[in-house]
């Protein structure tokens, strides 16, 4: 092995004072580069620290930092009284390694995924998001508290408790579930108590972490056609063989599931306000749904997503208020309520399911964030959470009154009905009409519409445009079925 | 069918002005249990709200918004004129279903959870937990800036910009994936851009996004034994053959992963602080575990979980940035270095995963919450972040030289040798001792410790205890050493 002092010229080696690393850190990874390319081979003596500082023309500090950080990992080797030396133990075959380039330049073949990783992340999303009109789902923002969410913030941090702070109860803050559990069942007539709740990152989670601890692959699950495509990313991860059930004006066809997978584990349903149609599960459906869960011992995931959001008639209480035999979970979320990006939501689990959830969640994501919670809990207490959602039912009536008064313009082109719930309607489009294409010309042309056939599960049985209206001013709400107009009418 | 009015005494409805729910809500309970148990039988006509407001001493009103709702769900029918009727519709089978008592009376079995959910939810935790000492991996937080960090929260949730209430990138907010790409640069060697980072709610979901998303059931996985047990619990449920790789004085063995598992898909590893011994892996391992991933085309996960915490020497670099062949997938933790309670990390990856991960998280939890992220923006580039861990290495420091210089009075029941870095120390015990039952004898006392043997994937080769000294004060390490030596001494 050839020994000697530093061949490399490091007396060029470009620092950069106004990089944001430091020139000890810059000096180091020149050091370390010139030694895995092989151009610094094993055995050569590095010059001293006051040679090289010099060399280069920085102060003697960040060279000896460079030094000690090349000895600590093992790049290079001190001899008392003879300087430092390239570290022989250098295994020969490593030397000469690539620098760091892209990593298409580095791999031939994309990484292999698991199955259920490739198939999830193939999955496309329903349609394109963004913040203009008709995203569906968007709620309106304006008249929310910030002011008095912040000082609610600010208050619950300035002296965290404990349990803030070190909370590691995978169910979440036990004032919130307490919270929400007194406000489920005066709002929803759910039936439960603060140990049923389980605080979860937004409804998607709570769904992933069900289809998680109930489904085997190739189990079959009932899903609502058409339906909530993040149920079907969440199941399929879950390897579940879909049952699509079709949707009629009572809601699921549970007659249909029957026939279809009698044995199933579990159904996924919104019984208050079916997404994407609107429909409200009828009475005799939900007894008929709770009784072939009870005699298959399936589950039955209630979503109930916006039933806050009822503009006619009293809202409907929930499936799960109707459960004698303990198979209605139920999801709640405050994405449509507070806002999105909090990421909050909740699941309501029959009693034995209580200690696995908890078990399951600490090698999932060991418990939810304590950082909106305790402000929340204040916030629902004091009844700034029913208000929001009263403010915001009586804005929401408004708008979807707005969108109703100026479609007639655009009933050549398609048919909408009033609903008497949620966050969007749904434009029925007439046979022969293609509603992904309406939906791509929209989207060039800045409007976000809905695609109906895209919620379905196997082959669309009808062709719409979902429209939502909740987060849009009649201002952008009447621009934007103009310009709607304007693309309708150049087909 | 008979018919007739209500035989039912509704004048002996119980209703409690005191409870939470309404006069009007418990009224609908009531009479829906008496329709769902048949004590009320379709065709019964009800009285009408006047005379039942009368006969149960209550207003009009609530009775009225009773009926409604149960008219509303299909329970009853009104008939102009004639007064309200239990509906005829009902579903004879399903009167008479029980009052939902609790579930043991419902269910003879415990419900059926799928294989992964089962197997997850059985795994014991690695030991008992609490604010008291030894806890090990509590931080300390008297010296946390709240009044700052509450002020920072307060600050940005006064005004929200869209990207916090809307914020729908399933890799988290951009402008902190800057900051720690800025960070791990330059304290970490870590070599990325922001868009290589994901934000995730702590490091456990990091783990088990990358299991789901790498592996398949049956796939294998190198992991340290002994090691963190939230890894070991997250690649079970991901369905992984797990390979527990010896630790010894250099970090992992690779050579023995190799003889065990060379087509390992993925292996895990501490590199800088090996959890729960303390080992930091040598460069030459590095080198062949990076060379062995290369060949085997496997993913290395490095949990980065608290290097921020070196007292002697400088913290050594990542494996990622000595990685040229994108191999490394990189985690790190906010829970260490912030408080527990904040569920916040990263993932740092290769280029080709960035696509996959995103799409893989929209159907598992959507998208990190915006609440934390903007502040902790603000809290690392204006360099809070580096200072309070700069404050908290000089205490946790000190307080490992307290637990060191009490030690020798317990000298005969264990040996305690000093660390470069963490936040624990391991007391090893001499042969035949019996760590689960000192941990045990010790929890009855109120002291917490962590049992070495617990950490073992198979037969554990050694008995010891982790002592975590960061979260207390040197009056709660000293009293703690007094209550363990009257414990071992009754041995």
């Amino acid at each position: 092995m050839k020994t000697g002092t530093a061949s490399f010229p490091l007396g060029t080696l470009a620092l950069d004072r106004n990089a944001p690393e430091s020139l000890g850190t810059q000096l180091y990874f020149a050091l370390r580069g010139a030694i895995l390319q092989g151009t610094l081979r094993p055995g050569i003596r590095l010059p001293a620290s006051r040679t090289l500082a010099r060399d280069i023309g920085i102060s003697r500090n960040p060279v000896i930092a460079a030094y000690e950080q090349l000895q600590a990992e093992g790049y290079i080797q001190g001899r008392v009284g003879a300087g430092s030396f390239v570290s022989a133990q250098l295994p020969e075959h490593l030397l000469q390694a690539p620098t760091p380039t892209t990593v298409a330049a580095q791999r031939r073949r994309p990484p292999r995924l698991s199955r259920r990783g490739g198939t999830m992340a193939a999955l496309r999303r329903s349609y394109p998001t963004g913040r203009t009109a008709f995203a569906p789902g968007l709620p309106d923002l304006a008249a929310f508290p910030f002011d008095l969410w912040s000082r609610l913030l600010a208050r619950h941090w300035r002296r965290p408790t404990t349990d803030m702070l070190f909370n590691a109860d995978p169910a979440g803050y036990r004032p919130l579930r307490q919270a929400i559990a007194t406000y489920l069942g005066a709002a929803r007539a759910v039936r439960c108590h603060a140990d049923q709740i389980v605080i979860v990152s937004g409804s998607q989670q709570a769904i992933d972490l069900i289809a998680r601890l109930l489904i085997d692959p190739d189990d079959r699950v009932w899903l609502e056609d058409p339906g909530y495509l993040g149920t079907r990313g969440a199941l399929l991860g879950a390897g579940a063989t879909l049952v699509p059930v079709p949707i009629d004006d009572e809601g699921m066809d549970v007659a249909a599931g029957r026939r279809a997978a009698p044995r199933a584990r579990l159904a996924c349903v919104c019984p208050s306000h079916q997404y994407p149609l609107g429909v409200t599960m009828s009475l005799s459906r939900r007894l008929a749904l709770l009784e072939w869960a009870h005699q298959a011992q399936a589950f039955i995931l209630e979503d109930d997503y916006d039933s806050e959001y009822r503009y006619a008639g009293r809202p409907l209480t929930s499936l799960q208020g109707l459960d004698t035999q303990a198979r209605v979970i139920y999801v709640g979320t405050m994405s449509k309520v507070m806002f999105p990006g909090l990421r909050l939501g909740y699941l309501v689990l029959p009693e034995d399911l209580i200690d696995p959830i908890r078990a399951l969640r600490t090698h999932i994501d060991g418990h939810p964030s304590t950082l909106a919670q305790a402000a929340l809990t204040e916030f629902i207490a004091n009844g700034h959470f029913a208000g929001h959602i009263r403010r915001m039912r009586t804005l929401y009536e408004a708008r979807q009154q707005i969108l109703l008064d100026h479609a007639p313009s655009l009933a050549a082109h398609f048919t909408l009905e009033p609903a008497a719930a949620g966050m969007h309607l749904v434009a029925a489009l007439p046979p022969g009409a293609n509603d992904l294409a309406i939906c791509e010309r929209a989207r060039q042309a800045g409007i976000i519409l809905g695609p109906l056939s895209r919620f379905y599960h196997g082959q669309p049985h009808r062709q719409g445009l979902l429209l939502g209206y909740a987060g849009f001013t009649p201002h952008e709400i009447r621009g934007g079925l103009a310009r709607l107009q304007t693309i309708l009418a150049t087909d």
